[in-house]
């Protein structure tokens, strides 16, 4: 991804934007606001891989740092190689919930958090940050820019997949060495997510964090500030 | 945005889940396709609250770790402001160009790479990492996942935006001291984005780095792995 030529001239590429029609604007929104992270609710059903291909096309599609692309996607159906996941997953879950006191630890663990196992592919999103050269355009004075690029393309994934009826739950309570170890991703390459994905046919209708009263919808006022930081 | 109550009884909230049409699929793949960062094509007409308000909306119901929420939208239309983020984009830049030799070089200096003086809205989009409290649910293990949060808002954002008519350029080469400065944010809050917004009626029909041939969009093929790292 260095330079690809010495001819810097513009290829005629402009175009009138297209326009969205008010019923396609909402479906947008719908999706937006019906994404879910799943954690229980997989159907069995392999997804086909005509569904599959569009939606990692999607987070392809995303916007990247100097056009980096910089992610890669590692597609797990293998019951061996979800198992030594599960285990790397119950290994920190079981810290996690010590870090929980009282009653929040309690409620910590009535909490299912990862559809590893009934979920029928498991996504691995990672970042390589030597992708596009020594020197990436936009990372000079940010060079997380590559790893931020990664998230949009997960938000890509995430948002296709619902458009086509397969839940998604992004799971992170692992040590990365753990999944480097079991998927052998080398060491130059940051693991930026776990996901869990498969058909769904019920779905929480607001986030299940807030249906299972561990935390609340925060109102929009309180996080929009004018001109520069804090309310007036 | 710690323990709302000691009552764990799971509110009656799963629902059959929202089917999209042929038509809505097609709409999401097309919004996601036909994004674009936009640095030049911006329309001087203030984008109206109502849109605004959607498009943050959208932003707010992204996924978050531990339902943490932990984004802030920082609204900037002041031309003082704007003229005083142009500034300290501009002594990056100069940085940013030195660091291409050659040929490369020459092409870099030739590519607008923001519209915060175009642009009728900047967006200053951040991370409050002590949000959630001092312990979240899914950071335990992977501390770094309120940002990656963040960063899936800015993507529904752009993507709801886009649906509205509204180009989005995401602007990354600047120092963060400088923008904290500028817009008084506080040493504990992580700057994630700044975006520039505004009404657009021509957009690249691809990416502009690739238009401008600095990049090469990569075959979806080399970047998609079955069960481990690297292509069998």
């Amino acid at each position: 991804m260095s330079s690809i030529g010495s001819d810097h001239s513009i290829e005629v590429d402009l175009a009138p934007a297209e326009v969205f029609s008010e019923d396609e604007r909402d479906a947008i929104y719908r999706v937006i606001h019906a994404r879910r992270d799943v954690r229980d609710e997989f159907l069995p059903e392999s997804i086909p891989d005509v569904i599959i291909r569009r939606i990692l096309d999607a987070a392809h599609h995303a916007p990247s740092v100097g056009l980096s692309q910089p992610w890669n996607f590692v597609l797990i159906r293998d019951p061996a190689t979800k198992s030594a996941v599960y285990d790397a997953f119950v290994r920190c879950n079981d810290e996690a919930a010590t870090m929980f006191t009282g009653d929040r630890g309690a409620h910590y663990r009535q909490l299912k958090l990862e559809g590893i196992l009934k979920a029928p592919l498991n996504i691995c999103v990672t970042c390589d940050r030597a992708r596009g050269g020594p020197v990436v355009l936009g990372r000079t004075h940010q060079n997380e820019m590559d790893i931020y690029s990664t998230v949009c393309a997960i938000q890509n994934l995430w948002l296709a997949a619902r458009a086509e009826g397969v839940g998604v739950g992004w799971v992170s309570i692992f040590k990365p060495e753990d999944l480097r170890r079991i998927l052998n991703i080398p060491p130059e390459i940051v693991i930026v997510a776990y996901l869990c994905a498969g058909f769904v046919n019920q779905l929480f209708v607001r986030p299940e964090l807030e249906a299972r009263r561990w935390a609340k919808r925060i109102p929009l006022e309180q996080i929009v500030f004018e001109e520069r930081w804090g309310l007036e």
